[in-house]
């Protein structure tokens, strides 16, 4: 049952040639036309099928549910099976309304920040293409993926497994920019970024300003980038420049980054405070309880997702997987809702520790119904765990089980 | 001048810190914004500004330069650094006018012959989908690319290095679709795909149609792609499925491919009888010369490359290197128009040997005028030649001189 390649399989199950495959029954999957379902929990904020917002006309609205004008989701179905989420697919979750977009219009000019380093000094877009350049995929997620299988209906947006995404980003390591400017501070030990966004006028700016505060061994990993997957990275996605920092939840990436700080003390935003804090259900957030940081290790099925009724044949069951940025070792698949488990081969070339890895797994599947679901352990040993986490706001769910495809096979 | 990493060469331009970088004048790289000049051969096409045809109206309209209705040019500035090109900034050449849409509304049930085989049969995309899947970046460059540059100004669009992206494809591996029909059939040499565009009436079918021969060995290699990095194949690009053949030219990766077929000799279409030969200049083609095939060794410029004035101080050039398929080893950067030479370093993830890699130098640049070009060498000792090969019809220009950047450096 651990066959270790796909190729081997697939010798197997077509081991009679051209009469073999005859006998799988040629099943369709589902076609990008067919109606998609979001997950039970998630699918009636997908029935109103509102259109896209006017930033992010460009997106591909078959390939997205759009929640509200800032939370929008990527259908299941079409995340495909090439590693990369283009950004017409990828998923929307903004905090405040987009800046104007006169803010992409010269985008070389576009000002940060840099604090708590030896020498501060405010750099435009244009200075930072003279200190390096680097390219790294990492999985945007938003802390909140998966809300939607929450029994305790959280506030938020009820994600069900399509706030995440794998993307290119390409700008400067952060470290070259620290190391330009004489270093960290002594005595610093968060490095923090706050968002260009305007702030709603007459409320307490630390109340709505987005500003989140990571530990400061993340400038090992993070970027200033400016472009996404081969593009200028556009304004819904946080361009001109955005603070990226591999490995951890979708929150700390910010956008439009302003200011990148190194500090004593974490930001004082409520964002950060008492914001994507993990809190036991039914309690209020307190800044002392575990905030959303690092990603935790998590894969999710993501084809056949469309039509979930195939017809008997070999069903090839494809989905992704990553971690924090230890590699993953080893994704298992179950048919049978978690009681037996067959090892997935991957699928695509190795986009790097950050980003996530396709797998696939041919499955010979009789008239029935299944519940297919995936497990991933990464090379630090960390297994996704079969149950979420509860927790009052729904963050971090990266139960196998929560995911599962419930698929009718004829 | 051959340090091995980017970040060595970094920590020495930046020696002073702080000061070292205000040192460096924080040159201005060409924003997207302005005005984008293609290589002077080329720019006589790109001045009308011709809108996008309707089939590519999702094209990023300051990304390229429409030469005709059927073929469409990536302009240089457009590549980034991400290593992938976006759908939307990807080059299009096409032999004929695409298909009417309709071939893309039901993905799945589109049909393609398999012949040649011990048994030949006729299998749809859902069929496909149950006989494997995998995922590759290719380079897809067409034949002409650099025609442009050839002072003996060949019929056909004058590219300059924009008819070339790198895309991840994924679908299934043809070698998996010829094995479940048994095996090729004795005697086959040629893999030759057939497209499924409509053609013109009235003529004689080999004068217009689209299919090519490659050798057998392609197979190897070959697949059969439904998705273009991570969305369902546009009709642009070929979908709903595409005859991939990676290390060859562009024409070998047949869109809307209707057959595939193992025969012992090559296809009798025009395209391949006598197009895409390279031919002597001043000759009419023959079947006898040789055919546009694998990719040969390559790399071009591509930062900067918007506004060619820049600041004086450090300047990041980039670019991309690919081969037919041996790993590029080494990418030389000169700004004297290849009098001397520094070798470059590689940025971002390997996407495998089909891919391009992406390269980055920084050069410390006075004021003056600098004549900014690349070099690669792959694996297999092929080295980037400083000439092109003259030829009738402007093929499989590879010269590293044609493609320099003129900097003005202010």
């Amino acid at each position: 049952m651990t066959d270790p390649t796909l190729s081997l399989r697939r010798r197997q199950l077509l081991a009679g040639g051209a009469g073999a495959l005859a006998g799988t029954g040629l099943i369709g999957l589902a076609g990008e036309a067919a109606a998609q379902a979001a997950a039970p929990a998630a699918s009636a904020a997908a029935t109103g099928a509102r259109p896209l917002p006017a930033y992010v006309a460009w997106k591909d609205p078959n390939a997205v549910i759009v929640h509200s004008a800032t939370t929008i989701e990527t259908k299941r179905s079409a995340f495909g099976t090439s590693g990369i989420t283009p950004a017409e697919n990828l998923y929307i979750r903004n905090n405040l309304p987009a800046p104007d977009a006169s803010i992409v219009a010269n985008r070389d000019a576009w000002q940060v920040s840099i604090e708590g380093v030896r020498n501060p000094r405010t750099l435009t877009v244009a200075d930072l293409k003279t200190i390096g350049i680097e390219t790294v995929a990492t999985v945007l997620q938003c802390s909140g993926n998966g809300r939607g299988y929450f029994p305790s209906k959280p506030s938020g947006t009820p994600w069900a497994v399509g706030a995440a995404g794998c993307v290119l980003w390409s700008g400067v390591p952060l470290r070259y920019v620290v190391e330009a400017l004489g270093g960290v501070a002594p005595g610093m030990v968060f490095l923090t970024g706050t968002g260009g966004e305007k702030l709603p006028e007459n409320v307490d700016p630390l109340s709505v300003m987005v500003e989140r505060s990571v530990p400061v061994k993340a400038l090992a990993d993070a970027m200033l980038a400016w472009e996404m997957n081969g593009a200028p990275l556009s304004l819904a996605h946080g361009g001109p420049l955005r603070l990226v920092v591999p490995g951890y939840n979708g929150v700390n990436n910010i956008k439009y980054v302003k200011r990148v700080a190194f500090t004593p003390v974490e930001s004082q935003a409520k964002i950060m405070t008492t914001g994507y804090r993990i809190t036991p259900p039914g309690e209020q957030s307190k800044a002392s309880e575990p905030s959303v940081q690092e990603l935790n290790v998590k894969s999710f099925v993501t084809g056949p997702a469309g039509d979930r009724t195939v017809k008997a044949g070999v069903v090839y069951v494809t989905g992704v997987a990553f971690s924090a940025g230890a590699p993953i070792r080893r994704v298992e698949v179950s048919s049978d809702g978690g009681r037996t488990w067959i090892d997935a081969s991957f699928v695509g070339p190795d986009l790097g520790r950050f980003a996530w890895r396709q797998f696939a797994m041919p499955l010979r599947m009789a008239a029935g119904n299944y519940v297919v679901v995936s497990r991933a352990t990464d090379s630090a040993g960390n297994v996704q765990p079969e149950q979420r986490l509860e927790n009052a706001h729904g963050y971090s769910n990266n139960s196998w089980k929560d995911p599962a495809v419930m698929l009718s096979v004829v």
